[in-house]
């Protein structure tokens, strides 16, 4: 359906679709990436601050100072290079309009985080994607010439893989006028951070979130690390967008979490080690599993199809996610849970494939 | 400063300025129109809900259907009918890109909301702006003719004052193959809504916010009520920017304090009954004051200079907005406060201006 009312730019978006928030609650969710466990009870207490609710009455800081401190803190940069959004979705979105709107195409990867070639068309850019290796790999020489700019993943998403520090570097340098956007998601389950490169490349942006491995999707926050020339370019588009996009809720609460090292450490010592195991056992089912550093894997079964396999997990109450789309219409990604929620999911592979395995013998 | 790596489209962006959010808690900070009373302790109470704790570590539901599903019934519309976003000030920018991009220039009045030709600028849309009378009212006929659009907040901002349904019908006819919006983040202090006609105009988008009459600017909650065809339209564009824009927090408490009705009115009657007798204050004090429906009144001083008698304010510890803009620089706008901080400004007035006409007589 479209309406004589929409302007012509809106007719022809395709938005994006994000995985599914299935309202029951007896599923096994390992469809979204989310984190099996909960926040730093830190982030929680923080919510019950008697401060805080006397403060909803006003405006937040439109400029998120105390969150941008304790990022910074973190992250051992200064104030004036972290900028804070409504999710890392909107600090992507104002990303690829500060410095992707250009006469180039934005250069990503074939297999990505599906939103980058939406917020394309939102924006009106070109772009051309280079593809991944057959082992999903990225070949960094792939994003060399004129160009708008150059985003990925690090770990990619779905694959998990992960580049190595010196091969962004190359990027960096085969870009050298252009924005290289190093989007870290995933990055604390194990992967090897940019931010170390930002003081010494003025076109590395370094975007992160709180949802994965902060377990915090539910309050929508994101920032990005860069030099404050890019930094106040993101703030100037966001002053022209919506100048308080960070509520006051997310900004207590998201400071709490983030100054809980200890939380995070621990939280994503599980994961990993969760991640390792589950590996084991999947490849011992016969999948072929792609080497992940993220808080899933991108599996392939090895005897049935994947399309099949997501649809007989799901009857059983287990949802994975399944994209069908070429290359990777073979795998599912994985998110990983609790240790009992991957046992109950290998259980079910074991079992679907099992009966798969009889049926077609016989 | 600007940047080679900025898109030429952000080295050209003039950002939105808003009022200014000061440390200094000892303030009377009548200078951005906030609620000068806690919001509903019911809104409240939903922060310290184990539920919603237990949520955070999960994405929120990208579509706020519960959230939608009040505010619905708030205003007896279908749920499909009812748009929410992180502020109205998202919601305003979505619209803009949504239906005002287009080869005609969009219409708003010449003093209105400053974020307007903010939002033209971020998305490329020409833009005419007819004057207000002399009064500070708007003439619908000025808005017939080839157009993109029509936006307007009503009751307008910052004079207050209210233009009648009757006029918003008549400019609804006036463009019936465009969008019309109404603003009405102030509409609760005693306009008149045109949330009623929504069924009746296909072209009609009526944007509202909880920041004011809810007193939840800290939460940043906005929406939007139209026939569906427009509200799938925002819908479409925020998921081409963002799938998740409202946290988990915001929805459920924006639900809470919707739900609380009777909080709204009661709140709703203390702050006009303030304005009220503010208003007659003020015009015993000499000043002119423009009849407001909002929870502010634009006043000019009649023995001495509007910036002058804002830095006397201010150097009492009063905060008020000086616009230094053409037609309304010899005005201030000042905010409702609480009956005491009202009866503060108002000595501290009297004592300035007699001051001033001392020293002038002197």
């Amino acid at each position: 359906m479209s309406s004589p009312f929409w302007s012509p730019a809106l007719a022809q978006l395709e938005p994006y679709v994000p995985g599914e928030q299935p309202r029951a609650q007896r599923l096994i969710k390992l469809n979204t990436n989310e984190n099996p466990y909960p926040p730093s009870p830190q982030a929680l207490a923080a919510l019950s601050d008697p401060a805080l609710h006397r403060a909803l009455r006003r405006y937040p800081d439109p400029e998120s100072s105390e969150l941008c401190s304790v990022i910074a803190a973190q992250h051992n940069v200064a104030t004036n290079q972290v900028f804070v959004g409504n999710g890392s979705d909107e600090v992507l979105a104002h990303t690829f309009y500060s410095f992707f709107r250009r006469d180039q195409p934005l250069l990503f990867p074939d297999i990505t985080y599906s939103f980058y070639p939406v917020y394309c068309q939102l924006y009106d850019i070109d772009f051309r994607t280079p593809a991944l290796g057959a082992d999903f790999s990225i070949s960094v020489q792939d994003y060399a010439g004129e160009a708008a700019g150059v985003i990925l993943p690090n770990p990619n998403a779905p694959t998990g893989r992960q580049l190595p520090l010196e091969d962004i570097e190359q990027l960096l340098r085969l870009q050298p006028e252009r924005v290289v956007a190093v989007d870290e998601a995933y990055i604390d389950f194990g992967g090897d951070s940019a931010v170390c490169l930002v003081d010494r490349h003025p076109n590395l942006l370094v975007i992160r979130t709180l949802s994965k491995s902060h377990a915090l999707a539910g309050l929508r926050l994101g920032y990005a690390v860069g030099q404050a020339h890019l930094i106040e370019g993101l703030q100037r588009t966001k002053n022209s967008f919506n100048s308080y996009p960070v509520d006051g809720v997310a900004q207590r609460v998201g400071a709490a979490a983030i100054a809980d090292h200890r939380w995070l450490e621990e939280n994503c010592a599980k994961v990993i080690a969760t991640r390792d195991s589950v590996t084991e056992a999947l490849t011992a089912l016969d999948f072929e599993v792609v080497p992940s550093k993220a808080n899933f894997v991108l599996a392939r079964p090895g005897t049935m199809e994947a399309g099949q396999l997501y649809t007989e997990l799901r009857r059983r109450g287990i949802l994975v996610r399944h994209f069908n789309r070429a290359r990777i219409n073979q795998y599912l990604r994985i998110s990983i849970g609790t240790d009992t929620e991957m046992a109950q999911l290998l259980e079910a592979c074991r079992e679907i494939i099992a009966t798969h395995q009889n049926s077609t013998v016989r």
